[in-house]
């Protein structure tokens, strides 16, 4: 195509409405079940939510159901519509409990696989399941547009230094970012893991700010305003700050960049295990970039060894790690610590109290969640009866 | 843990066994609306199709819906239980085609982006969507346990050559696969984008044998027996060799690797443009290893230009391309050619019928769909009226 101004801004208004292109993708109106039907009225319509249908044949032996290449973001397709060839009639009804992989022939062990471990009982004693405390996080394939190429055709004036973006929801949610990090790898998303965004999650456009604070990510993006210095909004300065009791709790301190942080996913209280071979696993994650190392502990700290990291490994992003442990049946504490490509190490409780000046004692009585600007060791406790619990304010 | 025989074993009998901690993962019994209930009669209970809850609020103001970190393999967060922090009190409904993002405040031309390109109009005269054609390809975050792990401790015998594998369900669907292959980086797959299998995607478990054609990846695997010769399994030889016309018809062909190979998913056949940009799009992937490089052509094959290729690239998976085009109403043939990391570049279909030693014409008689066993590049026809069909016979 030709590269003068005009052509280039004609160029750029289009490639930003690229939302409404992924808006009309198109499984959900064709050839489903009437429970999928019923389903559908109350469904966000971009959602893939068809399952696989009996009527695309290529033989009379065959279910087929083809992976709509024309109608998905990125590079994952969405589970609902992976491609299925299906050889025997009917989908198999298997009990997974009791399903055995068995390895046989030229084997000096043939071997039937038998139990697992870590079952989720997710008992209500053993206090707040860690969807609760650190579930404020999530990982998704997320596909856009730079914002570097929308406010490069805007054309940013001398001396603004922030932006404001507010979105089209009732209550017009408001957040700011400063110009170089808007610059730097911010973008317009239109599509999550293949699909449209869901309407939960900003349909049709949301901001994403990689590494950053959630709030950052207004939802329903509908202007985006930019100034010379750093707005207050409401919603930052009321629900996402905090006091800082060395200024007299008159100041309030503002979030940016997640720092390294991990936790151990699995198990985690409110399980049950037993004694012998427990595979603890879990994420770790980073504003600052890729995670590089993770240490698990399973005496409370004392002791610290290397966990094995999971590919794939990207910038800002959840990163999994494993870790082979046999349990003796004596109480344990569990741990695990990340370290960033910038060095940064997850700090414990007590050095992140000193850090940020807050008594050990106040934590406990904090309204919100550990999710929020909170990064200490999250310490599991394993009592002898194999349940799991809490341990951060043991 | 100790490192002795008999603990590694049990530590690999429990490891195996992993799939059946993932089938237990548990949002689906929880906290859902009637309708969800509903739907859950008939769907796998082992996938999240929970909708964000109205119950988890930790002010009046918010509606928060906590990830479930617990339950999920992987990186990657399942869609519909993503992180939710809701700041007005409904979501708001949105017509996308109406939604505009407008950039003012400190810039030269404030803008409210407006129309979009190449709808999915889905016209049945212009033939078979690209879905139909090479919707046989998906490509997900799949979890599991490396094969090499399970057979090192059953301890292969010498003179072992070949697997064959079977699924649990009532054909017994079957396949082998070269040890060579199976040591390198075959897996036992129990997860999927973060959620358990789905039934139809071989649930409890199933072989991953990446970059490799479909039928290797063996869905409901209950048996893997080692062997030293590579048995023809009924239906690898009945359903997935082809015949060889230099041979007489009588000998057959397997097929194991999959070929470079590209198709351009937007625009495509049974689609509509207008006049002006459009943003081609499309997927590359290759057997062998990473996508390097991706060449678009508008013009028939006479000119191509690097496309742009988006990250993540991962190697044996989908690989992104995007190609910016300025449609100038006049007939045009889009076509997309892939390299791999190997330097295998992606065939037209004259070099693949001269390879395959199949006659072009017979191509069209073909029963089955291009996914199969075929990676010659594919042009998409764009008439002056901006409809757009498939030009592989054209």
């Amino acid at each position: 195509m030709d590269s003068n101004g005009s052509s280039r801004r004609r160029f750029l208004r289009q490639t930003a409405a690229l939302a409404g292109v992924a808006a009309g993708a198109g499984l959900a109106a064709r050839g489903q079940s009437a429970s999928a039907q019923a389903q559908q009225a109350e469904a966000p319509k971009h959602v893939f939510r068809e399952p696989p249908r009996r009527g695309a044949r290529y033989s009379l032996d065959h279910l087929t159901h083809y992976t709509p290449l024309q109608d998905y973001s990125g590079i994952i397709t969405p589970a609902p519509v992976h491609f299925v060839q299906q050889h025997s009639s009917e989908f198999p009804e298997i009990d997974a409990a009791q399903h055995r992989l068995t390895i046989h022939g030229m084997v000096d062990r043939p071997s039937s696989p038998a139990s697992h471990n870590a079952q989720n009982s997710q008992n209500p004693n053993l206090g707040l399941p860690i969807q609760y405390i650190h579930g404020m996080a999530s990982c998704s394939e997320w596909s856009g547009v730079p914002l570097s190429v929308l406010l490069n055709e805007a054309g940013v004036q001398k001396g603004a230094s922030w932006l404001v973006s507010e979105g089209g929801d009732q209550g017009k949610f408001s957040h700011t970012v400063p110009l170089g990090k808007a610059m730097d790898d911010c973008f317009v998303a239109y599509g999550q893991n293949g699909e449209s965004l869901r309407i939960e999650q900003g349909y049709p456009i949301r901001l994403l700010v990689p590494g950053w604070e959630g709030p950052f990510n207004v939802k329903y993006l509908k202007h985006i305003k930019v100034v010379d210095q750093p707005y207050n909004t409401w919603n930052e300065s009321m629900n996402h700050s905090v006091s800082r009791r060395d200024l007299g709790d008159k100041a309030r301190w503002y979030h940016f960049q997640w720092a390294a942080k991990s936790v151990i996913t699995r198990p985690s209280a409110g399980m049950e295990m037993r004694k012998g071979y427990v595979q603890i696993t879990g994420l770790a994650w980073s504003g600052a970039g890729r995670i590089t190392r993770v240490e698990v502990s399973t005496d409370g700290g004392k002791n610290w060894k290397d966990a094995k990291i999971q590919g794939p490994v990207h910038s800002k992003a959840h990163t999994r790690f494993t870790y082979d442990w046999a349990w003796d049946g004596q109480e344990a504490m569990l741990q695990s610590r990340c370290t960033d490509e910038t060095g940064d190490v997850q700090p414990s409780l007590a050095e992140l109290s000193q850090h940020w000046d807050i008594p050990f004692a106040d934590w406990k009585k904090a309204e919100k969640p550990r999710a929020i600007h909170f990064n200490a060791i999250q310490p599991w406790k394993v009592a002898r009866d194999g349940t799991i619990s809490d341990g951060m304010f043991a």
